[in-house]
């Protein structure tokens, strides 16, 4: 190890989600020098508007940093995206002809994690329109759940939203006895009645379910038994979610996304008495990503 | 009541699905005359499609019979189509320039009811890729389910279908015990694995849920445990349309579609007493329903 004599090394994180890409840029010293974001950044829309959102989030972030382009060359980046869990894009990437010193892909659940625990030990549960979680102890990784909606994503904003639609059409058909949450989603979706909300519903996007799903903790919180029994049902799959990620005894867990702190309280207390609130951003768990593996070559250089 | 003198009055009975239209002309002793089978003959891919699709079956219904396409005219047409409960859709057909003596029309539930009980009242559940059921009673007539998938369609191949990759991909993931019918799964979906399935299952339509449907009834008849809770949960869903049916008191039951056989044996005794084989097709429900409509209408005259 002698670096003291060489220029500071600089570090680029990319958080890639479906509707935006994040970059930072950060300096030896773990300062931000610059930041970026863009257009989705992952390649299930393809290669090109993926590294398109990628390289104009990286030159947004040199630009705050008062970096010429040229500097590129001499990044290490962590970017975690979406998707690559899949091999086929995954080998997209690897195949990329990036301009970067080294470009370290993961997921962009992994990067959440790292993120949450600042590079170490942990778990991270993301509930938002989707849900998954990931595990990192001791040299092991665990990927828990997601998969999509309408099969997977138990527990999340999309698949509470559904149960209600699903729930207030039992009602409405005569199927189940009707209670206050009925009236509350047809007002809520401006919809006079069951027919006006089939129409609503019809080839609905997972996004358009989970606006919906924090009307059904309000209708539980003001005691609606079948409002009450859905949360439950959902609570109880984040908990199944949280205690396999427990199998491999990471040392805390970090609930995150728009729907975690909705869920949260009908956990089970062994659950509850594993949160912390997370460290940091996943672009700053790119950072620690990149980081981490540029260390491990270094030292098997 | 002076019909004697008059030409002989020939009826058109329609049903008009999503993938195809039939037709079926008959004669006033009910000898079919001619048959004609299209397209799409529902009006939700617009009425361009629907009309045309309604047009080519009676046309060659009546080259069937050896009759001018002038012979139109003089048509009663009683008309089961899906959609036209939506009353955007109703309204489009209400404002067609057909070009028969009369044209009723009704959804395609109610002419299958009408069929399975020979015009007589009676209840009626399909069981298909979609579930709904519909009852006629004393001039009562009660729709229940359907509503479309994955929010509705209770009970249906689709949800079977759906229920069934959601309990793999708990198994998959260590969430649930692993039973017999994830390796079923597997198989019968060339799938190698849990990523695989993933991708075989994202953005499926109904249609793909649906064809694995009989796959968990095969899985619970060899004694699955997981496909058997599946299994008598879809059926309760089916018991609780029939009872909501039943309410109305129609004086018997006819399950139809491709799914009926399957899920017959899991339904209540009580349920299953009233069940009766279907007694035609919808395309004779709607000609029967032209008739009654024509009777009305010359004792009202």
């Amino acid at each position: 190890m002698s670096t003291t004599a060489e220029p500071q090394q600089l570090y680029l994180g990319i958080d890639g989600g479906g509707s935006k890409c994040r970059a930072i840029l950060v300096s030896q010293d773990s300062e931000v020098l610059g930041e970026g974001i863009s257009g989705p950044g992952n390649p299930l829309r393809g290669m090109e508007i993926a590294t398109a959102s990628i390289m104009d989030a990286t030159r947004q972030a040199l630009l705050c940093a008062g970096l010429p382009e040229r500097a590129m060359a001499a990044l290490t980046v962590g970017a975690g995206l979406a998707g690559v869990n899949v091999p086929q894009y995954h080998a997209l990437f690897r195949d990329w002809q990036h301009p970067f010193a080294a470009f370290h892909l993961t997921s962009d659940l992994h990067i959440a994690c790292m993120g949450a625990h600042h590079g170490q030990d942990g778990a991270v549960i993301i509930i938002g329109t989707g849900s998954c979680g990931l595990a990192q102890s001791c040299q092991q990784v665990l990927e828990v759940g997601g998969h999509g909606f309408p099969y997977g994503d138990n527990g999340s904003g999309a698949w509470f939203g559904l149960q209600m639609v699903h729930q207030v059409l039992l009602c409405l058909d005569g199927l189940a006895a009707p209670t206050a949450m009925t009236e509350a989603l047809l007002k809520a979706s401006h919809c006079h009645d069951q027919l006006a909300l089939v129409q609503h519903f019809m080839h609905a996007s997972p996004t358009l379910y989970a606006k919906y799903a924090p009307l059904i903790f309000a209708c539980a919180e003001q005691g609606d038994a079948a409002a009450l029994a859905i949360v439950r049902q959902g609570a109880a799959h984040i908990n199944a979610i949280a205690h396999r990620l427990m199998s491999i005894a990471p040392p805390k867990l970090a609930l995150i996304g728009g729907l975690a702190y909705k869920v949260e309280p009908y956990l089970d207390a062994a659950i509850r008495a594993r949160i912390v609130a997370a460290d940091a951003s996943p672009e700053w768990g790119a950072v620690w990503y990149a980081r981490q593996l540029a260390q491990q070559q270094e030292k098997t250089a």
